[in-house]
């Protein structure tokens, strides 16, 4: 455990009724999602990231008052892959407001075969931000904002350097570009929303834009620190920004719930009971309304592209914690 | 206002810290609702349903302690239609428990248009038991524990009067014929998952019985009584009787919050951001894990299909007492 | 072979440049398909014909002049199923002209899994009259004209009777049953329709309907004297009555060779280039304009659902007899 | 009418019993047809061939033996678009022979709406050779064997001045940059493919190939001409040079008949009942197996994307000549 955890932990033994011991609850959930890390498998559709080792794990919180507490490789960066699309949604929520869902739905999609036929019966309107198409066009209305591709992904960078606090966040090109030279259900979905005039960009570059932010890397401290505005109504409260209202809050929070794990939202909901969303990466961002931020990540995924031992832990944690929503 | 809710809404007058005066926001709530009363149109795919008049209105509460507060016509009762898929699965959940996965699943479904388009592609398998394919592959496996239609659908009633506490609860026949003279949908999706070999029994009684469920009709306060149970982790809090596993009634509540409201599940998290399921008699109900359960009533529907007031009762209240979950 | 045939033979190898020898050429074809009949695997979807025995034979063919010939079991009568959509077809066309493709279309289906899709896509009229759904559209029409199911049924097998001068014509009602008994899909496929609006009467009554004149049993020297009027314009060549006008036989025909073998029409086209229709029973009738009528039956189907001997059996005719239209 | 066309009615008044006399019949059917030249609406999806002259038509026929006739602007060079797919599947054929059917089917296709659906539910593997999905994988196809797609384009040019035995034929590169511009829906389907990997070479290269070959410009006259080794067992008659094999021939025939009009191949088999091919820039070509090559063009195009007064043409010139296959 890192020296901040501990310190952590420290200072909440004396408030017995006002918190638990979040130090403690995950040091437990480590011990009994041990035995599960390494089960599943990595995600291989890219070279890149089926390089990566699935033995990893690593659980990060922050509550909203700052203090941080974690277990395992919390330090270590990997490819935060689809919990870019939280980002992505926020900025792109906060410029637009409710102008964004003429363009893009808010509700759940129903099964990953569903997608493009989805979208051709819908007329190239994607179901929601956190679907690849969604994300695209989400994409496309940041750089129509910030009128070109390169200036649009600086500005993506600069929003998560933000509300994570860290200056040195960057993405891994390697995988981007393996992401590009792969990626041709994206592109398809791109060309097809641009068939329908929903796309303002270069499909090519929308895509370009979209893999770069994908391959965005992070820490599970630092996804988990980058989740407290949307615990706290849409306002960092550390730094007092606000970031986007408490109703956009609200609202990013609602499409997490019912969107942000695939074909697998539902389980999620019922297993962890948090809005949250994952990555082909083995990260999970979630997000406790008024408390905190978490991240928990390990790299072998489940049948539904979740990973095994994340949503195993997330399961366990909000279990010892009662902090399911339900 | 009726008796009881005063008394209910004197007896809390006491306690500042720890209950909202309820009465007291009901009565808010509809006085900003009235003006959005009739506004959208009631239901008219079945002539009995395109009867009712639009300018009704209900909102009942009751909390774990049994205390019971309303406003508007909270003891009139009306068509509770797909409200009844809640209590139907309940049945199945606690008869077949997990084994029930295998015939229906427990994600969103996407658009309307996906709901033959999904059955086809997955084999007959429905995605949840909130859309109607689901609901009648729940209401086969009730017919088969029960081994008749009837003895099914007089156990469907015995468990509603039980959970309601209302021994004369009962279905409207005309209702539930008229249903059976325009349901080919319905009776589609029953013929298609029986071809798929996931009914046991014949489709047609199967449909019958699903309509008759249906056609059950309650009161906003009756049906507010009935989801404590729900609210109380399986057990009914004033009677003491376990229906379902705390883990069964987790996973009823996960289900209502990501499927409950058809194509506008999302809509609904981010408005209300509670468990709840409505019917296109224009009731909804709605559960407050560990607090209470909520009905409200107004025949007029929106544009998805769910009352137009009652869900604008419903984001108020939540917003006034801060009950949603985001 | 039948004294007929023999017969017909004989009096045809004086006309050395006007006719070929049909029967030579049947009994060549015979010899050249006997090592695959059986091969492919008997309709089993319903156990009324998984019962039939694959090692049968026969084919027929009867010029516009009335001569007959033939090879293998050519008397045998077997169930007609989906060859019987040409005949209601035929009598729908008749009855409503161009009314009826306000019903049912003229063009392809395309893939099987489409059925429900299309239907759905396309409100509820189904592509053309030879695929199930159309098939049960047109079977409505009849009913609609002739106000009862049971006075349809009489005059379909009416007008085979007439169309074949074989008096003696009638259904299979153990088939027919066991149809009814299986066809969940089907009837899903009418309820479908009914909820679009597009079907008149009871979809079950329609479907039982449709259903039974599937189970029609002839034989293959029944079915090639049939289809002399559409090889003839619309007009019996032997009695001289027209059943419909020559622009009706035209699409009848144009109909049969682009929707006439399911999802093989394209290789039906290219392998025997006639206009043809076949049934799940092993036959396939074809018809050679301003020519002849033909007739093959083998119980055993290829994966495509037409008869695998009969296939090859009409293939090595068209070739030996430089009758395809390509 | 050109003097090679009044030349050969000439040569044909001579022999009665023979020869129609094709000069008068296309003289015939113009006359006829002239009232409905510019009906419909000229193809507007792309900017180039928004700009056409509703107001042309042009028809041409040449027999096996090299009689030419024709009426109207038989001259004028117009953008043959998706016959070009005739030309691209004959050399794909003749390269892989029957191992092209593993990467595109022969079978009709449906409604436009499931292309995309059937992509996704066929795995990538297109209906047929003249659905736009199809004729990209065909191109892929070529460019494979090329190893180079501006050689690819030569070889297709090539071929096509080879059939046609017309030097100068060429693109209009106006045509191709238009298309590529606004050929979204196309870059689609090559990207989907391509995820499917039934797609050797680069989608985008794929594509504008694709787009380049569609906009080969030539006239009716050469079109005419270009349709004879089809008539002719895939031999030119003229020439003696074999371009596919008989059973090759047949193949591309009966493909054109099943496949070749979109949404109305079953309409034109009808009208026609000829082996056909048409381009949304207003051109139809037709096969009359062991007698001719057709070819008739007007811009306007009726709602299904074929020529209005082109598919009127040759409906009356079969009617008039008796050479419908049914």
């Amino acid at each position: 455990m890192n020296s901040n955890s501990t310190t952590a932990a420290n200072s909440k033994g004396s408030a017995p009724f006002e918190t638990p011991d979040y130090q403690k609850i995950l040091e437990e959930v480590y011990e009994e999602v041990k035995p599960h890390i390494g089960k599943g498998k990595v995600a291989d559709y890219i070279p890149e990231l089926a390089k990566v080792d699935p033995n990893q794990f690593a659980m990060s919180l922050m509550t909203l008052d700052g203090q941080s507490y974690g277990v395992g490789e919390e330090q270590k960066r990997f490819s935060i892959q689809s919990i870019s699309k939280v980002f992505t949604f926020t900025m792109a929520l906060k410029m637009y407001s409710k102008e964004l869902y003429k363009r893009v739905g808010v509700e759940p999609s129903g099964s990953p075969f569903n997608s493009l036929v989805q979208l051709e019966y819908e007329h190239g309107k994607p179901r929601n931000p956190f679907i690849n198409a969604g994300a695209i066009v989400v994409t496309d209305s940041l750089i129509t904002h910030y009128k070109d591709e390169f200036i649009t992904l600086e500005n993506i960078l600069g929003f998560i350097r933000d509300i994570s606090q860290t200056p040195d966040i960057n993405l891994n090109p390697y995988v981007a570009k393996s992401e590009m030279e792969h990626g041709y259900r994206n592109r398809a979905l791109a060309d097809l929303i641009k068939s329908f005039d929903n796309l303002d960009n270069d499909p090519t570059s929308v895509v370009e834009t979209y893999f770069k932010h994908c391959a965005v890397e992070m820490s599970t401290k630092e996804l988990a620190r980058s989740m407290l505005f949307l615990a706290n109504k849409g306002t960092d409260p550390l730094t007092g920004k606000e970031f986007v209202t408490p109703t956009q809050a609200k609202r990013i929070n609602a499409v997490m719930l019912t969107c942000g794990h695939y074909d697998a939202s539902g389980e999620f909901a019922f297993h962890v009971g948090l809005p949250g969303k994952s990555g082909v990466g083995g990260g999970i961002v979630a997000v406790v309304p008024g408390k905190m931020g978490i991240c928990v990540w390990s790299p072998a995924l489940n049948k539904y592209g979740n990973s095994y031992a994340g949503t195993l832990a997330l399961e366990l944690f909000t279990k010892k914690t009662g902090l399911s929503i339900f």
